[in-house]
């Protein structure tokens, strides 16, 4: 007591009550939980996003709807699960049908592209703080439909590992528009930023192959630090295999690793699996149009050491995100 | 456009996005989604609370764990429906282990008493807002499964309008709580606004019986409206037939009847059955000690009419709770 836990954490200590489920469930401390619903696998997150916090105060509502709703997609893709249904909370400080409207028109986009339903929800207006009430929050509940599922959990020594897309852009662009790096900001990274693209077609790919996958929403690092630690294994990890935007390609190196080791916020899929796979994947990735860095591997021994590409260890002190931290 | 939507009408012009379910479903406008994964049905609710808007600022931390749940599975009652499992989302100005460890304490007597397992969440921190941090927000989505569950939708003229409970208590609370009646607020009452009572048993005997149900958080005659509403019937109301606590007993008959007819937040349920069914309620009441009152009938007049015991109507203007209204 006293001293500040956490959020993971937090987590572990205060939300282990310890009622059994009658539904026979898995996956906490995962992207997703998994539920057996008679005779299907149903998986199901829960992602809040809030102005101020996950978004920049002037953020277009348009982006707020989408982003919302691509976050929580997102984990049912790092889960291996197709998106069904999805629950929307919604805390508003006034009822402004403009901001609604656009709200509204992100939100169903993402809706319509990934096939998943809004069926139900809760509308409510913020606190009063001073003379003005706090800004939004948006509390989204997805849930998916999944044949065995992936977790953080199954990465083995030899297996590859492996990263979907650029990541590190919707860092970089968090950094030009807060004015933390000098300069305009490049529009692929605002796109990034805005209107990232949940990897629910790869997460399907992968749901009888991956041995582990997690979403990068909290930076690289981190992400994968949660596999490797639910996994029981390190890794050695080669940055300068991953794939760079061209936009990010123009950041001086050091702010480029940076971004990519550190900044979350791309909503990539960061997997592993073993490395008689290597054909399928690269095989996916050719058909699918959708680069997939292979960029170290698993070891047994319990750390992350991040190289140079003749396999001399840098040393590394960028910390992903954590809400309390 | 211009013209500020109601709570109710945000959900019909901007959140009816269109986008079909792959899961059979019914239920947008009621107090959860009914959802059928494979041969199950399950119903979904989802409700936000937050310090300063659903609890008072200095609301006591164990009481916010116990009711955000409660609250839900309210919701879940009402459907009907038996409470399996729960998801999390927790904003907080700060991680504060005391608080946590009140919360949570509270969250887990209302998991482990109505047998729901809490499976996964997400804390995030809420946004600065000057010099100080948004208090807590909680949104959490339960699910529960279901036989063929109640619903807003199927009340007949002829039925009879019942109530569980006492209702009122949960209103006059806050009215002696924030100074709006003067006196200190009875235990009684304090304890009916902290920690209601989820009408969980209640729902699954009405199940099979009940032509249609909703619980009552916004108020008697507003909730009781959405019934007619969905139903397309009116209904004639004798508020003098509802049981009284002791403690409202001694509130001024205005007061009281304002309580009762217009204050939400007791969780108790309204619901509508065949005259047929008398006995069967009545036998339910007396073997379950829980007082369940018959207040009225359903009639086809598309009208709710409030009247004196001898069938006068009262003139009636009390509201229910709308948040942007």
């Amino acid at each position: 007591m006293g001293e500040r836990p956490s959020e993971f954490e937090i987590i572990e200590r205060y939300f282990s009550l310890g009622v059994p489920s009658a539904w026979p469930s898995q996956g906490i401390g995962d992207d997703c939980a998994f539920l057996d619903i008679g005779a299907t696998r149903v998986a199901v997150t829960t992602d809040t996003s809030a102005i101020g916090t996950h978004y920049l105060p002037d953020a277009d509502p348009w982006t707020v709807g989408y982003k919302a709703l691509a976050v929580n997609l997102s984990d049912l893709a790092a889960a291996g699960s197709t998106p069904r249904a999805f629950f929307l909370a919604l805390s508003l400080p006034q009822s402004d049908p403009d901001w609604l409207e656009r709200f509204s028109a992100g939100l169903k986009l993402a809706a319509s592209r990934y096939h998943c339903a809004l069926l139900g929800g809760d509308t409510t207006k913020t606190v009063r703080i001073g003379d003005q009430c706090a800004p939004a929050v948006i509390t989204i509940t997805a849930l998916g439909e999944v044949k065995k599922g992936l977790t953080r959990g199954g990465a083995r020594p030899g297996d590859d590992i492996w990263v979907s897309g650029t990541i590190g852009d919707a860092y970089a662009a968090l950094m030009f528009r807060t004015g933390q790096w000098a300069g305009t900001c490049p529009a692929e990274l605002a796109r990034r930023m805005d209107c990232p693209t949940p990897r629910v077609e790869l997460g399907e790919f992968l749901e009888p192959l991956a041995s582990a996958c997690a979403d990068i929403s909290d930076g690289l690092l981190q992400d994968l630090g949660h596999i490797l630690k639910r996994s029981g294994v390190g890794a050695r990890l080669y940055p300068e295999a991953l794939a760079v935007s061209d936009a990010l390609a123009q950041v001086p190196h050091e702010r480029r690793l940076q971004a990519q080791l550190a900044g979350g916020d791309d909503y990539e899929l960061v997997f592993t699996a073993p490395e008689a796979l290597r054909p399928d994947i690269v095989a996916y990735a050719v058909r699918s149009r959708l680069s997939l860095s292979r960029i170290g591997k698993i070891v047994s021994e319990k750390n992350l050491l991040v190289c140079k590409p003749d396999g001399t260890p840098i040393p590394c002190r960028f910390a992903g995100f954590d809400h309390f931290r």
